[in-house]
């Protein structure tokens, strides 16, 4: 029976072991793997106290801080399935089909990559559809390539594709692009990159690879097609809460609700990160809460009487 | 006139320049001086992501951040007396009597030391009395030490003495000690130092230098008199808030309130970190802290028509 088990891999779940261990719980993080889904950036410079470094550099240093720690467990490999409630504890299940029991849990699972659900999507994933412009943008060099999204994600790929791609079509649904003034004015600045606004996108077509792609003009209502070997898909992140989804409460976006120390909807279940109802997703943002969490966990052990 | 002014120089003030930065915002950082509070610790084992570091170096590492982002501006030696609105903007003063304006502010002021206030403390200030347990420990080779305080300052002071201190007394008003787990344990493990639980601090004594300290049992009312070469007073912090305490609300301990984002009583002034009422005070929670409110300060800028 351990004390405490965090699922997940990100900083959020580091920093609440780091700080478990400080409380001397005994406790268990079960990752599927290690990092966050910062792991794929090439250059972080927002990780506060460090002007730079990548994020695979970043998720050495979060999971070696946190082996460093002697009263935490941590097994990666396990992709947590469902957690249920008896009585006063939990049961962790994993897809695996081990089983662990604790009295309290901390959700720090993060988020995924959102996918446009049109045709063509998922018959040419990875045959020129990719989430991961970091990984992929090698593989368009001297390309035409169309950016989905016009938030941060969509203007990082962006940029992410200037050493490589030839032309790149940046698509935002709505009237504006919605990522910070300083990435808008570095994807502005580049003469290959055009910016189309109200532009929804409809179709990805192919047959073995990326040939092109529709997208609908939202005031006209006129399709248009654009000759492309490749679309980066960047329109956002949806929350890992399966896993939890009969236990606590979720908004409509499927975020776990909390209250401001990560309390969930069930006694004895804490979560923290991108997970969560919490605004502004960021790695220092998950860190903070995930710490302050912890800290309200070990406040409710300690406190005689429960239940 | 500024987009922002941030104000404090701890690392919710460093964390939040470096995300203004990140938005472009015209910012001023006013900092007393650098490095918050926990500047004075040797080794910090817990802020994510670094194993050990001094908090001397953090500072350095915070303020090198800080400094590296070019829309920022930050000026050290400004402690701020006073912020004031006006119609939609805001003036700050500061004590040296130079005078800014902007349209939003982050009060990032953190908290500072709690005295005992009784007779004797600020009569033996610098003469045994201390408030700064790694400073000053290796002043108090081979004598007898009593240290006030039985959360974790105060136990963190006596694990600073065990180095030096023959004899180390931890009084502690309540029936029981707060602090974490680990550090109790490695503060009982050690013979030189003596537990007085129910032990309320009365009076310091002695004429040039500290000789002793006074404290009742606060069971028997009884009054005892402990020899004693100094006094480490280890009772907390007290927000610094009083720059704003008749612009916003503030809670009965001087912490300013905020909701999740850190909005204050007043649009246009968020409030992170120690300085606020939320809850558990940590350096990395100051800084997720800092930059949700800075992220949610860019939205509130980039709304039209605002008033």
């Amino acid at each position: 029976m351990y004390d405490l088990i965090i699922i997940g891999g990100g900083p959020a779940a580091a920093a609440g072991g780091v700080y478990a261990a400080r409380k001397k719980l005994n406790t268990l993080v079960l990752a599927d793997q290690f990092g966050g889904q910062s792991v794929v950036s090439q250059d972080i410079q927002n990780w506060i106290g460090t002007r730079s470094i990548s994020g695979y550099d970043l998720s050495i240093a979060l999971e070696q801080h946190l082996r460093a720690q002697e009263s935490v467990e941590v097994k990666t490999g396990e992709r947590v399935a469902s957690v249920a409630k008896h009585d006063d504890k939990f049961t962790v299940m994993t897809e695996r089909g081990n089983q662990f029991e604790t009295k309290t849990v901390l959700v720090a699972t993060g988020g995924r990559r959102r996918k446009l659900g049109i045709p063509g999507e998922k018959e040419l994933d990875g045959k020129g559809v990719v989430y991961c412009s970091i990984c992929d943008a090698p593989l368009f060099q001297g390309k035409t390539v169309a950016v989905v999204g016009g938030g941060n994600a969509g203007l990082e790929a962006v940029i992410d594709l200037f050493p490589y791609a030839n032309k790149i079509y940046l698509l935002q649904r709505s009237a504006a692009l919605k990522g910070d003034a300083v990435t808008q004015e570095q994807v502005a600045s580049n003469p290959r990159v055009s910016v189309l606004l109200n532009a929804a996108t409809k179709e990805i077509i192919g047959d073995t690879v990326v040939t092109g792609l529709i997208y609908e003009d939202t005031d006209t209502k006129e399709q248009h097609t654009l000759q492309v070997d490749g679309v980066f898909v960047e329109i956002g992140s949806i929350p890992n809460s399966e896993l939890v989804r009969t236990l606590v409460s979720l908004n409509p976006y499927g975020e776990v609700e909390v209250d401001s120390r990560g309390r969930t909807s069930v006694s004895g279940v804490w979560a923290a990160g991108d997970v969560t109802t919490m605004p502004y997703k960021q790695n220092n943002i998950a860190a903070g809460d995930a710490i302050r969490a912890v800290l309200d966990i070990y406040s409710y052990l300690i406190t005689p009487q429960r239940s």
